[in-house]
């Protein structure tokens, strides 16, 4: 029910998605008459593979988290969350309100023994490929601890959807000889070292989008800043790119012939085939996908969650923050010796 | 001396801003014989208004900052800045170690009163005009009074160097409702909101470039990872606009037609024409030029400090200070009360 577009751009997405992917089936979690004229608008039918289950609440996008985990128990996120706890679902995906989904999601799910802390992950554009980094907003102020936390969910994040064992990991800090890093950013890579992590080392801002690790740790201002940066960069560069080309009849004229060349270039650098920040830490996988995606977008989202529960996603996470725990802490046997 | 090039590139680039700007006179500070051979090289000369003044050592690019300090006290910066604390130059300008340049000039000039710390700010080019950033890197661990008076020191360098008497500051922080940001932005907030600055509030990493406010004030970790995020993500772009225009006859062909285009587009984003950040909060003006800068570069650099200087950038970031004393503690009198 939730983003800018609502059952409009989800309910058609779902259609989509299951025409690409016939091993999935999905579950419209929703206001029924919302999701049934959204069906009956593209001509697509329930069946065994499209179900509905009905929820009778919507959490408004401005809403409190708070209020929204006290007071809507039967929100169309809530009741798609239960599914996940319950096992009916492997996944949920949803275009809400991100720090419902957060709080709501950490209320129903529970984190992973071991986690403290959910974190929001996003796939990034690289020169070479794509690179995961988080947090990306769910956590303010990080300790070390929780930044090794975000380095091994991140690798197992990276371990279950792409074809590696053991992921790269950076911790992004900055170079400056004298100041390199607060204190918090030192003892994390302290931690990272002796984590059995494929720990890279610190990485700086321009490593992320040269693709120097797998996975970039950082905390959620941080790694919010840097995201909104990125977008309000790359805005930046093609508002000028197109007023060049609008300047006068010879760079129009160019713009002709250079059009497909520019839509390449564009198609490449589309944000919406990175839609669906994985909410990684619970006992569950959540996915938000941005409030304004559109279908091609929503699909997105939607293989990113399929991705991780066909990776095994959490399994991986619980066996790295086990192997995690015999490496930072001695067993209760050597501590007697 | 310093920076990748050294007096090639510096002693050019003096001599041409002098070309440029007729009431202008340079210090050239350094090894004689490396200066001079320069000078030679271009057939240029000394005269009344371009001097030189012998330096005997050199700070190496990769030198422990505080050893710098403690042991090269006829290093070309050290010297250099001697010049600026003995009122012989209005500023001095390194593309030498940042963390020497920052210890030395600290160590040397002092801070303004009521000036804690000194940031470092830089230009950025926004889809509107120009922004001003700070705090880059000089300081990792900021308290919200730190961010503070980076505030009055960006709104003093913008009315300095721009026709604005009351340049709007904006506060770099993270979006999400329930994590609008840890505790120190948060106070700085407050702080700000009582400074008597044109504070606009809270700006998110997409302001930066959708040129929001004026001046931008963050803690120098994340000023940091946001400018080489920047870097990194400009570089990928580029390299994809160029692989896109390579791909094959077709597009090579466009190439040829959108060349004019794509160099009035590269021009305009031209990263050397913002070059030369500014040490701010010290009593003294102070211009970092970034290490690999060519000639244009340099002169940027040149030409930001010059304009410090005109523009009484000192005296208004003390009078800023004074009067925020004045907005943020009672006076005396009125405690007694």
């Amino acid at each position: 029910m939730g983003g800018d577009h609502g059952p409009h751009v989800i309910v058609p997405s779902a259609v989509d998605y299951l025409r690409q992917d016939s091993e999935v089936n999905i579950i419209l979690v929703g206001i029924s008459d919302a999701i049934e004229s959204e069906l009956h608008a593209i001509k697509a039918e329930m069946g065994p593979r499209l179900r509905l289950h009905a929820a009778s609440e919507v959490v408004g996008m401005d809403e409190s988290p708070a209020l929204a985990l006290r007071n809507k128990k039967d929100s169309s996120m809530r009741v798609a969350i239960n599914l996940v706890k319950n096992g009916e679902a492997q996944a949920c995906i949803s275009a809400g309100n991100t720090g419902a989904l957060l709080a709501t999601s950490r209320f129903v799910l529970k984190t992973i023994p071991g986690i403290d802390r959910p974190a929001l992950a996003v796939i990034l554009p690289t020169i070479t490929g794509h690179t995961y980094m988080l947090d990306l907003g769910a956590n303010v102020d990080c300790s070390a601890e929780h930044l090794l936390q975000f380095g091994v969910m991140g690798a197992s994040l990276v371990s279950s959807v792409e074809d590696k064992a053991l992921p790269s990991v950076g911790l992004l800090n900055i170079g400056e000889e004298e100041i390199k890093g607060n204190e918090i950013v030192k003892q994390a890579a302290e931690l990272l070292r002796n984590s059995g992590l494929n720990f890279y080392g610190n990485v700086e801002g321009n490593d992320i989008y040269k693709g120097t690790t797998d996975v970039v740790v950082c905390d959620g201002f941080v790694g919010n800043v840097t995201l909104k940066t990125s977008e309000g960069l790359a805005q930046m560069l093609a508002t000028y790119l197109r007023e060049e080309f609008q300047r006068n009849l010879f760079t129009k004229f160019a713009g002709i012939f250079a059009k497909p060349v520019i839509n390449a270039f564009k198609n490449r650098v589309d944000h919406r085939q990175y839609n669906g920040a994985s909410l990684l830490g619970l006992r569950g996988i959540v996915i938000k996908s941005h409030g304004s995606a559109d279908n091609y977008a929503f699909c997105s989202a939607i293989k990113r969650a399929v991705d991780e529960a066909r990776g095994g996603m959490l399994r991986r996470i619980s066996e790295r923050v086990a192997e995690l725990s015999y490496h930072s802490k001695p067993s209760p046997r050597e501590t007697v010796k």
